[in-house]
């Protein structure tokens, strides 16, 4: 992998120097290479939050180099890895926890994995990988090193993690799952556009005991106020969404929630 | 326009990854041109809020391209626009609904505006115009475009939005508007300094029913512990302040209360 | 100095606009130069913390500039300064009311160091020496001005502020004060981990009249569940951390709490 910059995603959080430190150890070892921030308001210590965000981000991480942190094993027995993902000219770089596969499979499956060594450094702890190993290791693939050049290979098929889930879809509706709630309130739902269109346009959602009719819609624009609706999001997959207002909040879902969308009663209303 | 860094505000947050791809996307299509984030901390959806930051920090985006988006009617009948302010070497991108006109005003005006173009992706929704619609056509005009390269020119006088507005000055007092609260508790009026010259330097402030004694100040550290202030901000407007902390919360004043100034009791105290 | 880049660090906050207007200004008057930005989420005039932050981050500043600013007395009698720090190729500028000195002792001592000279600007106040002032005098050392350009010379010996304190180690125990609570709620303390050495593996921790059995640990992983670890941190220094967990919220301790740390009672539990 030559050329793109680092993408750089991690649970730091901006109030702490964490971030910055980072930058400029990147700044140092690669001087000159663009340094992108994905985002590092991830929950602390929530894996898969941030596998997640890194799997939807991943169509516009290439080419390039990824510096991804959430890590609450560092130190620990968990291995450090470089992931090489040829088909889309990537390297991923972070712990070995289910954080990397998420995004390495949505670019086409890793193609070549490393162990990245860790070995202490005289007067500090081991608490702090994405500055003491991860970076470096970023910087040198972004500055022309081959990827065994930076630890032991390993089976990419060892990798930690589990896939993103597929919604399931039946003749009578389609049962998925809320993978993520966004700032605006959306809830993206793990079933993409072409699972619900044989239900007809006239919907009904059900999550935890309770249920809305719901419609499909390509903006929210196109929404009444309080109308409950299916849209399309920029990812391509299907969001609970409300015109103006978060409808995750308005009702009760949360990442994880299970949710049926099912056929709405015909035109005849609730 | 050419040269100068693309300027980026939005109410995306920094907690979900679209600042990271709109950074990734202006990093593909107009490499080695700085992008500098003025906040993505607006409000969710809070347009007005947006214009006003993009107000202020107007005469600092010179040379150069500017990004801004808060856009809940994205995807819906409301254009994308790139209008150029010739004046200050400016061209300013994102939707046409009241966030671009007031910093294109305090630049010297709108010269040539275009509608942008906003064809569907396939496989994915309209919802994040930022990253599909007005990042390429930022990165095109930091690349050299012509405006008229981007799209369909329209009026600039059709531009939606509210100018700011000014403080009402009468013999007996200045009534003003809170634009802005900022981070430290200041509480930025509509008013300028001159406008209440007149009223010498002992002031009342009044405000939802209340009130309290204020003194013009050059700096917080002039002022005494508990007393209010009415500051010269770095923006050249009145601020009211106290020294060491947050005026508005304890004022109790929000963004759009009406403050009026009037003059005080001619040294005999309150 | 010359090379390296802008490090900023400040207590604005991401959402207002006063970070990204300092940055248009040191992009306007040293281009080219790249810009990190370690936090800016130091909390609002709290000039202590920022001191410490800037002291943890200042291993990784050199070569390089430093725009520092948590300024609760600008525009008043305090002094701007720039401030050299020659061992480490260093100059920081900010305020001089106690931010700069920790950072400046940790790379070795300030060597020279200059006043800044604060001219008002028509028609704005003085209440963004960041922009007005800082990122001036930073963009003219980063573009090659000597210190001596700057401003007035003044004596480095009669910077403000306080040292960081040692902790006070006896026979008995190890007497320490509560650094920083990070994101994850570890509680970094004032000693080192030889300071402890003596006391053994078993160790008791005592603040504000309660205590806990606590264990040294190299690693979070390493700690039980509910096991209180004492990790040596990434920066040398010992933490009271959980694993998994937020200690310093689970046990009640803040920046500037006293702990004690003493010798357990030889394996027979607690």
């Amino acid at each position: 992998v030559t050329g793109g910059p680092i993408s750089f995603l991690s649970d730091y959080g901006l109030d702490d120097e964490f971030v910055g430190i980072v930058h400029r150890v990147l700044a140092a070892h690669a001087p000159g290479v663009p340094v992108v921030d994905i985002t590092h308001g991830v929950a602390a210590h929530d894996v898969r939050a941030g596998a997640l965000t890194l799997w939807r981000a991943a169509p516009w991480l290439g080419p390039g180099v990824v510096l991804a942190v959430v890590d609450p094993g560092v130190g620990g027995p968990r291995r450090g890895v470089a992931v090489e993902v040829a088909a889309a000219s990537v390297v991923l770089v972070g712990p070995d926890n289910g954080l990397l596969l998420p995004a390495a499979l949505a670019l086409g499956g890793a193609t070549r994995a490393v162990e990245l060594a860790a070995d202490p450094i005289p007067g500090r702890g081991a608490t702090f990988a994405g500055r003491d190993v991860f970076a470096p290791a970023c910087a040198r693939v972004a500055t022309g090193a081959d990827l065994l050049d930076l630890g032991r290979p390993v089976d990419p098929d060892t990798l930690e993690g589990d896939p993103v889930p597929a919604a399931t879809v039946g003749r009578d509706g389609v049962r998925g799952e809320v993978l993520w709630v966004d700032r605006f309130g959306n809830a993206q739902l793990s079933a993409r556009p072409a699972d619900a269109d044989h239900l007809g346009p006239s919907l009904v959602l059900r999550s935890g005991g309770r249920q809305w009719p719901a419609a499909r819609a390509a903006a929210y624009a196109e929404l009444a106020p309080d109308q409950v609706g299916l849209v399309t999001d920029s990812y391509g997959l299907l969001a609970v969404s409300l015109n103006g207002a978060p409808a995750a909040d308005r009702l009760g879902l949360a990442r994880g929630a299970t949710v049926w969308i099912v056929a709405g009663p015909d035109r005849s209303g609730l």
